[in-house]
């Protein structure tokens, strides 16, 4: 049996979450490939922190180029987080060879015409289905299983704290810094949620939905952008008394002169819309295409374990297309 | 540029909507493979019917073996609908080595193990995307970018015409026979109901999903099948009452001791549940997976175009891996 090789890059929350998806259901992803499927090496400083996972100390590596130089290793996770340094490790190890997989929506919407041309440069693979939607195989269908159609249109629901938030303020009655501090104490928001009420996250992931859907790339700083943190008791009221909930919608249309306009914005949603009822921190994305109308795929939009799902989809897709 | 030619068996309602899907957005598809794509033979006696498609007439052939015996064609769809003469069209269609794509749920369903395994023995593939869910790209998903996943339940509205008539019943506070008729006017119901409000059609769709999400083969003659004729007004104001709506279910749910129950009924689902909004004739697939938790795919089960776009989902996935 052949033995695909993987070379990881951060054991944080979200690494140890896809280690931890690989452990559990190796049996199936393996049989699914047709092939053994190892991580190998893992680029991670911390070496001693309790994980639960089991992994062994000469699996670690400290220089990333340990990693890319490799010729065993197949295919790159990368996992650290953050613009750089993973653009730049993404781009040398595809132009080392390697696939690439990873769940960074801020590297891919920064960097994404540098890094799919590194991958077209390189012959390689480069996947990020989680970067989109966590565990949501969203990104691989559009691209993929309903890529026939010509896309008009895209409404995501796709940051789960803020959708966590409006959720609180619509349900408990909470106004919005009681459903904020809610929302930290149950781990679906940072100590520093700017990232997130402020829009910048959903406009990362409509910058992506935008690059894969319409072929049109429009870095996310230049996406018009409206977080949450204006929304008051009075707003939400008013939303119900129209039958209607408050959502962030990262939304993007094709006028009828082929021109894109996008934005992200906190946005009125009919109660009886399939997007009304995505509750609390799960995600949506509803599309258009003009063959099969309209289609929603809905999940949980964050989390170590639906991550590692889609990572480990990535990484099976690649696996299957190279044994 | 390479060619990828096509055999269509079938230019039929769901035929014609495929062939009319590759003519409307042919430079989407062919861009996407990077192959020109073309379905170059059909099998159909109807030649003169008007269809608003360009077709020759030399592109017909009466006999099947024209298609499975030429050595230029490298993909198979069938869209006759019915078990036979499908299955053993289908099966001969692998045995010449031809990749088959089908929306055929009956005939997969009542045959999976044996086309299955015909794909297996020819080293071809075997596609049936449109089978379930029509448009909605979800035997993909769950068969690819979520398969990492171990599956321990499925619930689907998986068919459109039962979902029109509970929804009008609920709704329009119609009784069943008048909702029925109603389906029937606008298209969403056959002159001969039964397959369809007698839950025979969800059962198909649910032995294809066990199939492929549990490795577990049912025929779908062996699923307890209960359908929507005995609904009556009490029945939905029962479910009202209780914040629920009745939508008929197609459940799998594997079982602590491994042990998979299934079955296909009306089910009360609470008004909050995603499955709630899937409203007309629309239809959804709402899973768990032991990584992702719950992911639901929702869109239109059936109709030519989003049938053709599941169609030409799976032909241009062969179409990737064989240029």
């Amino acid at each position: 049996m052949k033995e695909i090789k993987i070379g990881l890059l951060g054991l944080g929350n979200i690494g140890t979450g896809t280690y931890k998806s690989l452990e559990m259901n190796k049996d199936i992803i393996e049989k699914s490939v047709g092939a053994k499927v190892d991580i190998v090496k893992i680029l991670e400083k911390d070496i001693d922190r309790e994980r639960d996972i089991t992994v062994s100390k000469d699996q670690f590596v400290s220089d990333p180029e340990d990693i890319f130089q490799d010729p065993e290793i197949d295919i790159v996770i990368e996992l650290l987080g953050g613009v750089e340094p993973a653009a730049t490790f993404m781009e040398r190890a595809m132009d080392c060879g390697k696939h690439v997989v990873t769940a960074n929506k801020a590297a891919v919407a920064a960097n994404y015409p540098k890094l799919t041309e590194a991958a077209k440069r390189n012959n390689v693979m480069f996947k990020f289905e989680a970067s989109v939607g966590g565990g949501i195989p969203v990104l691989t269908a559009l691209d993929g299983a309903a890529r026939a159609n010509r896309y008009t249109e895209v409404l995501g629901i796709v940051n789960g704290t803020t959708n966590y938030i409006l959720h609180m303020m619509s349900e408990e009655d909470m106004d919005y810094e009681t459903a904020l501090k809610d929302a930290q104490a149950k781990g679906f928001a940072e100590a520093d949620p700017t990232a997130d009420v402020e829009g910048i996250d959903a406009a990362n992931k409509l910058s992506i939905l935008m690059a894969l859907m319409f072929d049109k790339y429009v870095h996310p700083k230049d996406i018009p952008t409206t977080g949450i943190t204006e929304i008051t008791k009075e707003k939400i009221a008013e939303a119900k008394a129209n039958d209607c909930v408050i959502k962030l919608i990262a939304h993007a249309t094709v006028q009828e002169d082929g021109e894109i306009t996008y934005e992200v914005r906190p946005t009125f949603i009919r109660t009886y819309h399939p997007l009304a009822n995505v509750l609390k921190e799960f995600n949506a994305v509803y599309v258009k295409g003009n063959l099969v109308g309209k289609l929603m795929f809905y999940g949980p939009g964050a989390g170590p374990l639906p991550t590692g799902s889609a990572v480990m989809g990535d990484v099976m897709e690649i696996a299957r297309r190279i044994i």
